[in-house]
């Protein structure tokens, strides 16, 4: 049996890795943490756990938590977790913060877009960036997980083949990404709204996101230089789901190919990814196909007129994009099969 | 391994159904039937089934299928069970209708209210009433099995405790519903089009909706007594979610107890109960909390003022109201736990 | 040209004023009130209006307001109208409180439900309850109108005719109620996040809703007797539209007339009157097809099976139910076309 | 009195035209055309139309209908104006057709694209593409009217100072579009219910949208050469509004003017145009601030990263994007203020 605390247990993600937590039989959650409820129930902040759990909130505290858990989460804001986190902590408990603290491996890129200082940069080098379909490996044997941006899994999982393969001009990249709601969290904030958000559709962080240097980074290591691209995140009232449409010029190399022997490339990187599927033909991602699961629909059209490919995929924003995600870097950390917990088919409708 | 058949596969409830079947090791899906789609990829209509299943539509060869399969489906339009069911296929076959064919023992109120001749009247007494909390003996030796309608299933598990100990006077009962538009159906109608639910909430089928009898024959038999109400459902621009509001007046013992005498009986009947929550003091009931689960959550408001219940039930329409009470009946039937495939944690949001 | 202030112009109520008399050319808001925004660009909260107006919002100074205005709207909380309000105000300038404090003419019962101590009691007998349809002369002279809450306009001009002919039972009325979130206004409370209202439907005031003594009194005095009744609303997920479903009982009087009988004075009733809408045969009302207009929809539906009259009614609550109402008041007192400014097709979809 | 036709009526775009055009006083509708409810109260298809006409649908027959109007609205699919109209009717009446039949000055790319053989040919030259903010002039002595597409409107009137000028490089451009569901049309079919629609997001005619060449041709018309885009479009849950988020490169001439210089050109060309609206500083176009209004909301953002102009914008695709559009064609046409009947604040929530 696995303990688990979860930091940040009354935030969206926090609510979803308890949701996805407390059907296994494998896991226990011994640790509700959240600054916010400390001391109510948990179900009266998550009627739907309502009989699941008899669970009370608690604290944030550290490291209490290290002393009762084999595994912390930590789905709070940017610098929390790396406020906490400390030597003592890791030799205790493994951690795996779906915040943005340890992404990015230059800390002076970090403290710029994020305008906060690092706790903890002495252990940025540590950590190991949570993508399993990436760095499967290095995941298995981590103390410290940086969990992946929501934006960044589905475009970096989207556009990786055609990255590594050098078929893509990334200098040309534009990343065109939307977004349900929940993916803005739980503050009790005028804009987030239900009658602010619906019936509309907005662009935001434009040119500013801070996802952008975590996509750059990583795209960057599959290309073996630095890359610099437009990322524009969009509001859409829904409330899970990314959809990323992507746009690059094809590279010399890449124009020698069929439309067919460049998808056939998207085949051959995914074929053993169970969470990555490419769909047929010209069949576009949507998110409705992939909701409460933890795949990521990808395909791409190459657009002959302008010798582009248009990149897209579809992704719970909730599940791949953080929980779900998280749980298959505590499955590799543990040496439990990748996909336990996971086996989730997409809700439809 | 129990072989399932399921016609109807490519509606939404069929949709449901196989989704969740597709999630258990105990059950394959031998044939997925659908009329509209027969010859194509399952997962050509449903994608969130892709790569989980390469299963081809066939048709609804109910004679067949039952050569093939342990049980059978038919999540389909009113009058198409009773059609093709027979002694021979349930001699081979146990049968679970999701459609009102087998609901109502008196096949007169059946074809007044369905306008259809019934095709198979001699085999309505053989029929079991699917709702296991009450008929959970006679639901595990029965062949045929009328899966009860989603309003009914809701609106019956909130009134039964009170109609079953005679505390209200089921002659002032109205019961006030809602739906979400999964249960429209998928069929291609202007009605149902996004822009003609969406910002907009309907009440149809008022003093007329095909549900009446259903809810009424089942108070009756709780009661003792005929009984006639008013109900009338609203469609809801959501995809998933039943809500009843039901309002009835004390009887004379009721108002000797007190609301939490009251509250108490509702514990009492559903204490045993995984799938009826009953939920703590003065929470009401909201379709966010038990969507993707095969919950009913309920409670009671007794109004001092006008000496009338208010009881409210709440439920995902697709599972416990269709898909997921199907499963609950096969599990029954095939001597499994009752709850097996069905310990789902409510999706939030 | 009419001069107007409106206190609470950033609430959605007050908005929606702003946006229908910034659409006239015979008034001109002068004040733009705003506790919280206060010496911002009223565009910069409402982005609509952008290049519509130039105002910098102001504060809540009703005194000062007296003197600049001829009409002041106060679109705010529950005491605040009370709290500001006095005779010298109203002997500068008319005074259309879109909040409750004079809608209930008994202080006590007021005070009760609100909980709240009235700090004007000596001007509750003088304002007039701004229903139009019910006491338009008495508003043409009023210098203090209480307009109507959103659910009792909704549900009294759908009960009305039954009412005042004594053709139902006022004793077994029921009135279950559904609201668009609008109706909860613009604060930033977390239960009214996107993520929290989208995708559910939920009961809530449960035999306790303050709406509930206003419609009991303006029934009391249609039938000439006290009322009591229950009063369920809920909280639907899309932005505007109230849609009342009621239950009553027919009395004797009722059950002699046919059901068109019963129709033909719901047209006698309101033949005259431009924005309530009897509806044809079985039609059943639709908030859909109200959105944006001063329009309320009514129907009945007479069940033989119960002798019980289902009346419907359905409304935009931020015009009929707030704004527009306000205006079609306004208009009234300052000696205008009752309909000047509203004479808006409902927008559709 | 100007006397109006429409041909399409009941759809989504014809409704609207209906809907704008009953709230004037000066214009009369006369036909209502519809094929598929010819001879029914058009507000039985129309409910919030009920009591503002009592139209019954008539049919699609352009010829008589020129005899009985001065103008006539084609809102119907692609290849049925141009079926209609010729030279005869063009004599006796002014047409405004909303289709895509006379958009495209080449009939072969018009072919292409649209997979049909154009009916009138002939007529093409002579049409005048109804966008009043380039063509005013021209408009206002046409007979036959192109009334753009609300994808090309939207993007045009984003992209148009800067492709003007040579402030970016056309061969870079990128436009990635977002619409509500209303553009999809009325049809019954079944990828536009709600189920499928609701909580979802996804591309569609990806590198072959039909709206693309439209876009080209104007775009070339601006920069003086051949322009060969990007365009790809997705579907929102939402019912009305389009988003446009567009991408290219600057050229040198670009990079010497500061981004408040290339924001001020904006200024410049849109000062005296009422319905486009720059917005300030960094403020997105978002389209809950457009909705029911013929406003085009503007923004760009220059990224110094990438070199790159981000242009934003947002519109109401059933005003602006169709009905408000050919409105404001026809005040041109009939030497009527352009903003009669279109000076709409727009609705929020």
């Amino acid at each position: 049996m696995i303990r688990a605390g979860i930091i940040g247990a009354t935030g969206y993600a926090g609510g979803e890795l308890a949701r996805l937590l407390l059907q296994r039989d494998d896991v226990e959650i011994k640790w509700f943490g959240s600054k916010s409820y400390t001391g109510q129930d948990y179900t009266s902040v998550y009627q739907n756990m309502y009989q699941l759990t008899d669970a009370v909130c608690r604290s944030d505290d550290m490291e209490q938590m290290a002393e009762e858990v084999d595994v912390i989460f930590t789905a709070t804001p940017q610098g929390l977790c790396a406020s906490l986190v400390n030597e003592e902590i890791l030799s205790k408990a493994k951690v795996i913060d779906l915040s943005a603290d340890f992404r990015i491996k230059d800390v002076s890129v970090y403290e710029q877009w994020y305008q906060l200082k690092h706790a903890a940069p002495e252990l940025i080098q540590e950590a190991v960036y949570g993508l399993p379909e990436i760095n499967r490996e290095k995941i298995k044997s981590a103390r410290l997980i940086a969990n992946p941006g929501c934006y960044p899994t589905c475009t970096f999982l989207s556009v990786y083949p055609l990255a590594k393969e050098g078929l893509i001009d990334l200098s040309t990249l534009i990343v065109d990404a939307k977004s349900g709601t929940s993916g803005a969290g739980r503050g009790a904030k005028t804009a987030n709204l239900y009658c602010e958000v619906n019936e509309s559709i907005k662009a935001y962080g434009v040119a500013s996101h801070r996802h952008t240097p975590e996509i750059e980074e990583q795209l960057s290591y599959a290309a073996g230089k630095p890359v610099t691209i437009n990322f524009t995140p969009h509001l859409v009232p829904m409330d899970r789901g990314i959809l990323v449409t992507a746009y690059a010029s094809l590279t010399e190399n890449a124009k020698k190919l069929s439309a067919e022997g460049i998808k056939e490339i998207y085949h051959q990187y995914y074929k053993e990814e169970r969470f990555v599927r490419v769909l047929k033909d010209d069949t576009c991602p949507e998110t409705r196909w992939v909701k409460g699961s933890n795949f990521v629909d990808v395909n791409i059209k190459i657009d002959s007129r302008t010798n582009r490919a248009v990149i897209m995929g579809a992704m719970d924003n909730m599940v791949k994009g953080a929980a779900g995600q998280a749980i298959q870097n505590m499955n590799l950390m543990f040496g439990l099969p990748e996909d336990r917990g996971l086996r989730l088919a997409p809700m439809f409708p």
